[in-house]
């Protein structure tokens, strides 16, 4: 008696200069090799002649993983061809995650809950931080906390510190309200994605105190920004935003209440995104197919 | 010397049994006769064995209207084989639409207004209201306005009138907060879509006077929702809901207020999704590609 | 060497047929008791000879309790003869609450989350569940989990042992996601106010499924409300209530998911404003000052 | 035969050095001369020693204008001794208003239609523009129309026409979306309160093109800002902001569409909440009661 074949689910990203035909051809591919599209999204940043960028969802009958089985015929009869950037990603696998975090704990608690609900495809391997402040929070999901103190004249031992504990385990970090930057040695050395929760409606309020910016400046919403990190500091690509109206009767103290509230709802929608690979950076901007 | 081929924008919709390959065969098909792909949505009704649903716009480089010259062909390779039912639609092409109202002005005037923005994909012919009140409204955006009265004892002659001032000219109706309820044979005889927009977050507050049942029910959020009109009322599928905040202060003059806005903006919404022609109705529900 | 007197903030709560000079009696009663009015709300339920309600919060400069100090005299020259009921309530003192739960932890986590943070004035006394599965979380935040399975036969049994954990020693019950009707005569006993989260705009999908109603009728917004408990299920007085936007590609358990965000902040706004007695029910409907 | 007084509602707004029982002075005055007060709002700028506002809505028994009738007594009893600024206006009576505009009609149509439906209690007198295309709109509603062409080399000319214009009858002047620059001493000789609509979620791109910088930013929200103006451009306080969620999908074009409601409905709110006397100016920064 024989069972079934399993289904399984994979995804194709393809991105590359935009020109007639393209849709067809990925579509022809997929469907001569077993697999069947049931999601598709594209997107061209100029009506003509700009970059061209497909997300695929399909169920693969085929045996073994689509990336290695698929991976060579791909390259050869549509993406050497159409010059494509592309790869395949098993959709059933999480996102390998460390998360950095300092002191306050409203973001990362929140994205350890849903990973634990199953609602974030992401595997948290670590939580490192610069205080120890939550290693209890942390040590409660089963999740190792390392504390890696940072000070001025530390800075670069820690981060060799944060280096090694990446290694080469990961595929993302999350800047779960982590206070210290990054330098762009660690962003290079580290060589994934790392994505970054601003408290404030960027790029209105960038730097220190948005919160105290905020109330002096009288605004009547606040904001959060979650955005890929790149050397620039808080101007890196934006993921997601979100607002939460105020008033003058908020003080500092609540403004940091009402943003907590934004800021990790925002930060656990970009990080969804990024994980689902929806999200491609286009230089300042990104697209969220 | 030759003048470049004018490109045009034209919309595939496709509906059919969910089975492998669909995306494929509709993309090769487009590809080989001269037609780029620019956007494409799809959605299964369920994982497997449902409704296939799909919407493609597409750059046409040939000559003519793709849906004379392709539709044989499409019809023969493509649609007959998968038992699909599809249309071809001119992108450019306003949808002719009638707008009934009665004496709230607020959804007429933002259709008219959107429309003559060219916000709307609406070519406004006819307004028609049971009553006289915005006869000066109307004529001022240069559109004919029928007075058309309805009473218990009138309204079979006055749906023969309101079908006769359709004739075979139209798209679409919008009843635009048009207080009378038309019947099966009036529905039936117009066999175009008709959208209504119902003053209350369905299926919350149906039928009569939802302000008061909302105020005396003491909600905190009052809405509106656009629907397709069908015999049974306030049944039909729903296209677009939004909502606004309401407080215990807001009496039912204020929440009549509120609620405008509320109804303006969805309804215009709606009538935007489906002129574009994303709105697919599936039985009790919409699908918006 | 005297210490300077500490202020404390307490507040002032009334309701009276309206009639005129209330505010003004209010005030000078306050004022000639050495108390500061620092916010001061006041609502009618009717333009005149309606039920008047006022919260007034004050800063009192003297000594000891204003609720046993004042209570007296506030009562001779101000309540009585305006017939008025009334308390004082002490700004800095926190509710003492049981959160009675079944499985889903949202809710409950987010609570607990929240009153730790000091974002909550409640003191979480015990959290009561029919069912094991949340005792490790309750354990980690050091408060007493006391799981009273209900089955139809123990029913009764089962309140009975819930009133015994509550005692006299509860300002309030909340429901956060428990899956068990309570009795009327639960309700009596319990003498206090019990707030229940319902995963629906009520008064839309009323009773069981919600999102599976939802799903079915295919609604393009879902919602949560916080409302006080009353013998007549889902009909007690709404207190808050939030949305989210949904699509058709939403199935029932990402319809779960987008419900449990807004479920777990509606909630924990209704409870708020019922901690800082903002809330007045006012028969079917509250007031929120 | 005698009828029964009439009675009218009006607002009394006061600012003064916070202190202790202000609310008491005021409502005893009121109380003690026939006034009801139906409404109270009050906030201090500082826990202690800030700025006291009140805004305090009553209804007037007695004969002839409150400001007149009570106007010297208040002063004596109450303002002069607790060093107040105040004001008593009659709540039934419309600010009279002049809109300036360029060429965008969205804000201007907005705020006739709200006006002609009784919804903002304006009085528009005359419609201001550097441009004639909205000359036949205005005339529909009946109002006046009056083309005021500015040029860099005209523009003095051009402000003491507007002056001219305005003269001594004007309580208020909207700037819906009126895109020239006004000149100091254009604001000190006019003397009222101004308002403008900013197309951005200020302070983020504050000056021109503010929807071409924000897709060129990426943002994934945009926004608009109403606030008074001041000398300094696009720095005077807010009043009221919105926003509207964007993608990277929407172009300049439809970012503007977008943002259009958006700018609507915000300079609606903040014109309405103004003519309520409801925005209180606090240097930088604004008081909305």
């Amino acid at each position: 008696m024989s069972m079934p074949r399993q289904t399984s689910l994979s995804r194709l990203l393809v991105a590359c200069p935009d020109r007639r035909g393209i849709v067809a051809e990925v579509s022809r591919f997929l469907n001569d090799h077993d697999a069947n599209i049931v999601e598709n999204n594209q997107y061209s940043t100029e009506p003509s002649s700009g970059l061209f960028l497909q997300r695929t969802v399909f169920e693969w009958g085929g045996e073994g993983d689509p990336a290695e089985v698929l991976g060579a015929a791909f390259a050869a009869e549509v993406a050497d061809p159409l010059e494509m950037e592309w790869r395949f990603e098993d959709a059933h696998r999480a996102k390998r995650t460390a998360i950095f975090v300092s002191r306050y704990d409203h973001c990362l608690l929140d994205l350890l809950w849903r990973a634990r609900r199953g609602e974030l495809p992401i595997d948290v391997g670590v939580v490192v931080s610069n205080h120890a402040d939550l290693a209890d929070d942390v040590a409660s999901f089963g999740i190792p906390f390392e504390h890696v103190p940072v000070t001025p004249d530390t800075k670069a031992e820690a981060e060799a510190r944060q280096l090694d504990l990446l290694g080469d385990d990961y595929d993302l970090v999350v800047l779960a309200r982590y206070m210290q930057i990054l330098s762009g040695d660690f962003l290079e050395k580290a060589g994934i994605p790392i994505i970054n929760i601003h408290h404030s409606f960027l790029p209105a309020f960038a730097g220190a105190g948005p919160y105290r910016q905020a109330r002096e400046r009288g605004v009547k919403l606040i904001g959060a920004t979650a955005h890929y990190v790149t050397e620039d500091l808080d101007e890196g690509p934006i993921i997601e935003q979100g607002v939460v109206r105020v008033s003058h009767r908020d003080d500092a103290v609540e403004l940091e209440r009402r943003g907590a509230d934004v800021e990790r709802t925002t930060l656990a929608r970009a990080v969804a995104w990024h994980c689902e690979d929806r999200v491609i950076p286009t230089g300042a901007t990104t697209v969220v197919l």
